[in-house]
């Protein structure tokens, strides 16, 4: 299985691919984008993982996350993947916004019939770097790789840093759903893909970080004031926050709280150099 | 007729504002964002109007252009109108992505049946800005105004510049249409929209630059050389500046050619630093 490149864009002198895949993860064909910077000519650079939320593809990052400028002034890779299988031909996988297509939460779905195709843990942890070293091993080094996400892609990058102590150098999050056990979202995704309730914690970040034992870069999460979803406490961020506190990460998550901004990629663009300056300070 | 805010979004420190409101110059109803920087809660600041391209709204700009982040840093407030009158129930208004619905062209059309809606040129000049400084005379200096824009937009800008000598400040074009009398986008548009054929002229930047007598602020464009639009002779940039050679604008034309870029939001987004810092110079 092989990458197939099906455009390349220019853009902050570096090169935007669009990429489709067979994935032998999902079982079936994935697209996703990256972005490579010009110092690639040159030099490997890091790799920073964009998973985005519920809805959304491996677009809506590229195109309104205001992340690729200061990616190519930091001469640093990012790589947006696409958020669950598409068309996997489950019943009932487009009834919902919020669980099955564009909405496969990051993880290894353990419960029939979507533990076939639903596994994005696999896919975004194990095959799409290996592809990437595979293609793309001259422009990236793969020891050098971060995470940051928005909302239920949030989740997946804090989820992922903490279930993977030191595969990733630093995560961070715009919004992020935090302790999905508790909320709406992250009920419903959890009861739908998980075979048992026990399985929930080693999931869910907030039940994670209290166990974490690895290395601690600072954690830096952005949310909203004025996000509709903070609001309805979809994402209570808070309870990663106080969780952190009795754990090895005590006093080394940053979660700031920003007044009037909502949950949009107006949101994520405006504190997007703020995030690509803190995976530079570890990726670099 | 007065402004409905629809919405307001915390973005960059500033707001964009979603708004719609009844048009008398297009006979319906229009929307627009307005996007106003943090800097309006101490002083009035000056406006750039961002003219997008064909099938565009005012959405495109401000949500992928990368223009909201250094007009905050300079700010300056931006206002991305729509490219055309929407639902003028028209024959035939929406049979083309490039006439009609979408492809306004900034000017007020002579021909029945276009010449009682199709009317952006009064709507972008006159109308919309007595509209914002009714309701936003306390945040924006009506007397500093500029324009740029993309593609057809970025015609709009050039060609109500050098017909409103004195109205703008300044000017800037990402890929414009530049010769519109001698492209395929342009001869639909101008024939189906003027009434007669000397009127092109008056409405062509290539042949308005050659008679325009007033101040010669830089123009600055941009254009890739990987456009499609470029390569199938829509755009016609040289034909602009050649123009502009034997002009008042001698000289004063800087039109970049850059290797790769295309015709997406990925090309504007790359050089909206630049386009904003060309317009701060008049502005502030």
């Amino acid at each position: 299985m092989s990458l197939q490149i099906e455009a390349t864009i220019a853009t902050f002198a570096g090169k935007l691919h669009k990429i489709v895949h067979e994935s032998s993860a999902v079982g079936g064909q994935m697209k996703f984008n990256l972005f490579l910077p010009a110092q690639t000519s040159t030099h490997k650079v890091p790799l920073l993982y964009y998973l985005a939320g519920l809805t959304c593809t491996g677009d809506n990052g590229a195109e309104k996350g205001g992340l690729l400028c200061p990616a190519a002034q930091h001469g640093i890779a990012i790589v947006f993947p696409d958020t669950s299988p598409r068309g996997a031909q489950i019943a009932g996988e487009d009834d919902s916004w919020d669980f099955g297509t564009g909405a496969g939460f990051y993880l290894n779905a353990t419960k029939a019939p979507w533990s076939t195709n639903y596994r994005m843990e696999d896919y975004v942890v194990n095959e799409l770097p290996k592809l990437l070293e595979q293609q793309f091993g001259k422009e990236i080094d793969m020891s050098r790789q971060s995470l940051f996400g928005h909302s239920m892609g949030g989740h997946g990058a804090l989820s992922l840093f903490l279930r993977y102590p030191n595969k990733y150098k630093s995560v961070s999050a715009f919004a992020p759903i935090s302790n999905p056990s508790e909320c709406p979202w992250g009920e419903k995704a959890f009861s739908g893909y998980l075979a048992s309730k026990e399985e929930w914690a080693e999931h869910d970040a907030t039940e994670l970080i209290k166990k974490y034992d690895g290395p601690t870069p600072e954690i830096l999460i952005d949310v909203g004031r004025g996000d509709q979803f903070y609001q309805q406490k979809q994402l209570l961020p808070e309870n990663f926050s106080d969780a952190s506190l009795a754990s090895k990460y005590a006093n080394k998550v940053n979660l700031r709280i920003h007044d009037a901004y909502d949950h949009s990629y107006y949101f994520v663009a405006t504190f997007a150099v703020d995030h690509i300056e803190h995976h530079a300070k570890y990726l670099n």
